[in-house]
């Protein structure tokens, strides 16, 4: 079996920390979103920043995928260069790029989002290419937008965003980023409701104040993959998705089955009396980012085994317990401690994998390719 | 004067987060530290993690610094490339990586670390060239090493390494990095206090036994920064004082005017009546590295303003209070609410620099120079 064979090179070959990715299971995971979008009638435009590989793009266009969305102008400019040509980036315009966003807009559509109507007149006024507009609604996370209560704000500025020129004025775009604290399907699909309810409801007070055509664009992560129901909606835009990883597990998004990626950290040094060790695998390959355990500390991965054809579940009892640059301490139960060594892998789940990902820059996939990402600006 | 003017042409420039580097304070803490090593006439081996810059190692050997310590082997092949001979890897030897440790030891002194005989064993058993070898002793810190009260294992463990034919045994090696849980210049000098007096009497007892000659290799930043006398230490080897940062000014090593690192990340949003803005300056940027304030509230970074010359010192009331990918939220007093624009520049104090230049990959200089630092493996 090919899978198998170049799975087991891969392992021999990695001798620092290395990204591994699952390449039947990221997708499945991309097909299974592709096929929620289509069952519902609404546009799929994944969020890009988690694989940041244009290799890996060509999974989503075997899903059907033509529209994308991405966190950065220069993510925008690299997916291009990869044939993508209608890219939203999902990051409040910021007026300093004026030139960028001319040079993409000439080449691609291009959207935008923004949240006032004095950055919008300044960006239209160096504008040389038409871009689609989104105006920004904060539907509860708190981060940016205007607050999904503020009904006469929203219609006033989507009154004035209407009129611009070069700036196709699409509709209302929110990131429901506090389904981050849901814990549970039925948590998650509370909120689901909540938030779709009053966009629709939102949506439709425009049209009636004379706004028709708006279109709503929706859906993180954690509300696309827990919940089946998107009516109303125009386009979803999550990203995780693809590889998932254990916030998304303890949220209740996905399985610890559908988490595609790890990290392979060669083990440095055992301590089998206090039941840990240490990998080279620190906060340059993981991040920083972290969950708490049912007493409070602090973890930031769980830790699984190399095994024929991959990679085991997460171990019970085994975690990565702190972070050094370089340096991982790894708690680990009885039974892996006994017949753990020094130079051996341990296979480590990511809290986050999306800013894993992008620490690494590439990863080996088990189709036996190696996937180069963006590289830094 | 020409600093001035390459200031003023770099901040119209930045149009995405940009580290920017004050090149006369990094080599003012080059060059003070260089002194205070000199002074107690110990070897300076600064750590180059932190920068990852050939270019800048540079500023090194002005300051008259010929031994150099980095985390990895791939480090340790990028200084390499930039002249660099005499390398300690001060990471744990990992048993994947010989015929990487080979092909160096070929071209440079190459030192290496570990703290057991069965992986010196297997090291010996693949090497081609000779290394220098360091057994690390945990003084305290909890992370690697063997504790520094089991004496007799290692007086036992450094009779065998003595031993090897291609393992060159230099001594003992520590990381205080319990050093980074210390507040004020008094529990910095303390803690050293008691590190270097238990091992210079290691050493002696050693001696005592037969080991003659060995070395004691020690020294992170804040005790390297905060204490004086290194009186029986054979060598030092601080990195994050280059550049410093918010950890190392709560620490108590240096004073906020000694950070010569901060990232001017472009306001693209900003809320007058919640008192914050949104940057584009995130977790990929940023580190999700974190302080905790008087209240217990984390934040990312401490906030000042571009200023003639180069920026202001963190302004009172300024922080950066969360972060997602691309995203920064910043908490800002009135004062600068007031004068603050979206296309403005925010300059972030960073909480960690060595993670965050590790993240961004390159910095502009006050020099005028871009430093590129090494690339991703």
């Amino acid at each position: 079996m090919v899978f198998f064979a170049s799975m087991q090179l891969s392992f021999r070959e990695v001798s620092r920390p290395t990204l591994l990715v699952d390449v039947d299971k990221a997708r499945q995971n991309i097909f299974h979103m592709a096929r929620k979008a289509q069952r519902n009638g609404i546009r799929f435009r994944p969020h890009f920043k988690t694989p940041q590989s244009a290799m890996a793009s060509l999974w989503y266009r075997d899903a059907g995928v033509e529209h994308i969305t991405v966190s950065s102008l220069d993510m925008a400019a690299y997916f291009l260069e990869a044939g993508w040509t209608d890219i939203l980036v999902a990051f409040p315009v910021n007026l300093r790029t004026a030139n960028q966003i001319n040079a993409l807009a000439s080449r691609c559509k291009l959207g935008l989002i923004l949240e006032s109507v004095e950055t919008a007149r300044h960006l239209e006024a160096q504008l040389l290419h038409p871009c689609d507009l989104w105006l920004e609604v904060d539907c509860g996370h708190g981060r940016t937008g205007l607050p999904i209560e503020n009904e006469q704000s929203i219609l006033q500025v989507s009154r004035e965003l209407s009129m611009f020129r070069n700036l196709n004025f699409k509709g209302l775009i929110t990131h429901a980023g506090h389904s981050y604290q849901a814990r549970g399907l039925s948590e998650i699909q509370a909120l689901h409701t909540t938030v779709k309810t009053r966009l629709i409801a939102l949506k439709q007070r425009l049209k009636a104040s004379g706004l028709d055509g708006l279109q709503l664009s929706y859906g993180d992560t954690p509300t696309c993959s827990g919940c089946e129901d998107f009516d109303g909606i125009d386009e979803i835009r999550p990203g995780n998705f693809v590889f998932y990883d254990w916030m998304q597990v303890e949220i209740g998004s996905c399985k610890p089955a559908d988490v595609a990626a790890v990290v392979a950290c060669p083990v440095v040094t055992t301590y089998p009396e206090q039941g840990k060790a240490v990998i080279h695998g620190g906060a340059v390959h993981l991040s920083k980012d972290m969950l708490k355990d049912t007493e409070g500390r602090p973890f930031f991965g769980m830790v699984g085994l190399p095994a024929e054809g991959g990679w085991t579940a997460p171990l019970p009892g085994c975690k990565v317990v702190s972070l050094s640059q370089e340096h991982g301490v790894v708690q680990l139960s009885k039974e892996v401690m006994q017949v753990l060594r020094p130079g051996d892998l341990l296979m480590v789940y990511p809290v986050h994998s999306c800013l894993t990902a992008d620490l690494m820059g590439s990863w080996l996939g088990t189709d036996g390719l190696k996937y180069t990402m963006m590289p830094r600006p």
